[in-house]
């Protein structure tokens, strides 16, 4: 919403921290360029193999529409995972399409006529499972806090300041979740908790690209044929009610793109109207796939671009908000540089 | 996320509340039917009179896209809402263009040339404009504790229930926002203050659908000839660092499912990606316009739908979030019936 000119220039500016000589204001880099100076260290790379890349039909101009998908690691919902590995082996999804799409919600795709034949050896998975116990999550901890300090002395955090700005050694965003008592971050996925302790039971949350299970009703869990991914503001009521598979991390517009649906749900009335996916396989069986990698997050430059997106004050912002959801602080996933 | 068939059985089994013969089990209803149960005085009449009316261009098949805006009411905003009335009285968004579409993010229009002369008597919006004193909050909030406390024996809010569930007379998710110290809704709109007493400075907040004005860097506030629509998950870091000015109460999918920009930022880098806009009028300049309701803020349903938001207990759901943010309690607006 900032005139286009003006942005432009700005940012173009900034990339090198320029103290203004007129003021001697701080000058902040934005959550960006604290993502673009991040070590290569701080990145972790994505395996092929935890990948389930979409291809749909060519849209109207015949181009290509490729979304790519990261699926979510131990512990969370290893179960749904395991038979979407086994759906996308058998090709399953081929010849399936997207057949709902509801203006700020979700995105949803599988076989339209539900007849179509799941491969054998899917399992069925507890609704237990929607959440899950992090064992390793305390020594995490203790390593971020150490991580924490070392922040204070580093090089991205601190951009030639003239009055030091406090932070709180846990940003008050973390507890003033509306959904959870407490919302954090783990293995690069935001998740939350109901309890106030680390061993407690954690879920993964329902933010802007997460990909999930359709299912019936209770007990039914689904088996990860019928997928969705979300298109609009967190649905957050849905954690814990549903499971959460992965999160769309190239291609994301070619879903939240396409003409809403005009059926009950979103769903498409005509069958006209559903695009085909053409092929859905496993990133290691993709040839010229690039690799991903993601900001970790339990590295200082991660930390110090989660304190940036809660505290705006690069310079088009007058009032940092002083906090952020967990789906305002998306974990940052790029193409790694060849 | 549910499968299709099972939803719209159980959608439509619902409509009556049928306490389940077998185990007795409560049946609540949902907040879609709690809002199709309100009462016609619990709503609120839009006058056309606040909705700005905007026709882009037809779409690729001919067929017309209307996007209404309802704009926002005192205290707040309200020298760029007159700003706006200005520019549509003199007709200058026409032949304007949507300019920029980023994914989970914005939709942007207005001249893309800038260079397109403003109409004169546009006033310069001071930023302490972002936030508003609400003078009447206290004596709404009291009525309100009044209603909060009726509805335990109205008929909205009880369903046949077997078991007594217990709310909070105020839910905590009131309390439990990041990005303020408190959230709320005023005469049908979502608020935030970053104080503890009715007293406070409120402003509304960056939610799905919000319309607000582009501008440069601050002291500059914008016209309102810059204007976004909110297209992701909630920027709520735009709070009071920009001006709200309204919010799409439909069409909203015209704008949401547009390509998105391959430019910086999603703007568009030619010219004929760019949408026209036909024109854009206030809503009683418009012949056909149909009238538009809200439900009142401050009704027992809205309290009920809102309760019924943070506490999803319909069959689909087993764990009920007991919160929800702000924005995941979209005010309802419907068009008028006849």
């Amino acid at each position: 919403m900032i005139k286009k000119l003006t942005l432009i220039t700005c940012a173009a500016a900034l990339a090198t921290f320029p103290l203004a000589a007129q003021d001697a204001k701080p000058v902040f880099p934005s959550p960006p360029e604290i993502v673009a100076k991040a070590k290569a260290e701080e990145w972790t790379a994505i395996a092929p193999s935890d990948l389930l890349v979409m291809d749909l039909a060519p849209d109207a101009k015949g181009k290509a529409r490729r979304v790519v998908i990261q699926l979510i690691p131990p512990p969370f919902s290893q179960g749904w995972v395991g038979n979407i590995r086994k759906l996308a082996a058998a090709k399953w999804w081929d010849g399936t399409s997207i057949n709902r799409v509801q203006d700020n919600y979700v995105v949803q795709w599988g076989d339209a006529t539900e007849k179509k034949v799941l491969p054998e050896g899917l399992v069925t998975v507890s609704e237990a499972a929607y959440a899950s116990s992090l064992f390793e999550w305390q020594n995490e901890n203790a390593k971020r806090d150490k991580e924490r300090q070392d922040k204070q002395a580093s090089e991205v955090s601190t951009p030639p300041i003239v009055k030091k700005v406090e932070l709180e050694p846990y940003p008050a965003w973390h507890s003033r979740d509306p959904f959870a008592s407490w919302v954090d971050f783990y293995r690069g996925w935001p998740i939350a908790t109901a309890g106030y302790s680390w061993e407690q039971i954690w879920w993964p949350t329902h933010c802007y690209g997460m990909v999930g299970v359709g299912r019936n009703l209770s007990p039914d869990t689904g088996t990860g044929a019928e997928l969705y991914a979300v298109i609009g503001h967190a649905p957050r009521h849905l954690d814990r009610n549903i499971a959460l598979v992965g999160r769309v991390i190239e291609g994301l517009e070619h879903l939240s793109s396409l003409p809403r649906g005009t059926g009950p749900l979103g769903f498409y009335e005509k069958e006209e109207e559903r695009v085909q996916i053409n092929s859905a396989r496993l990133g290691d069986e993709i040839a010229d796939l690039p690799a991903f990698e993601y900001l970790s997050t339990d590295s200082a430059s991660f930390a110090a671009y989660a304190d940036a997106r809660a505290n705006r004050r690069d310079p088009f912002f007058i009032t940092p908000a002083g906090g952020a959801d967990i789906c305002n602080i998306p974990v940052p996933v790029r193409r790694k540089a060849k």
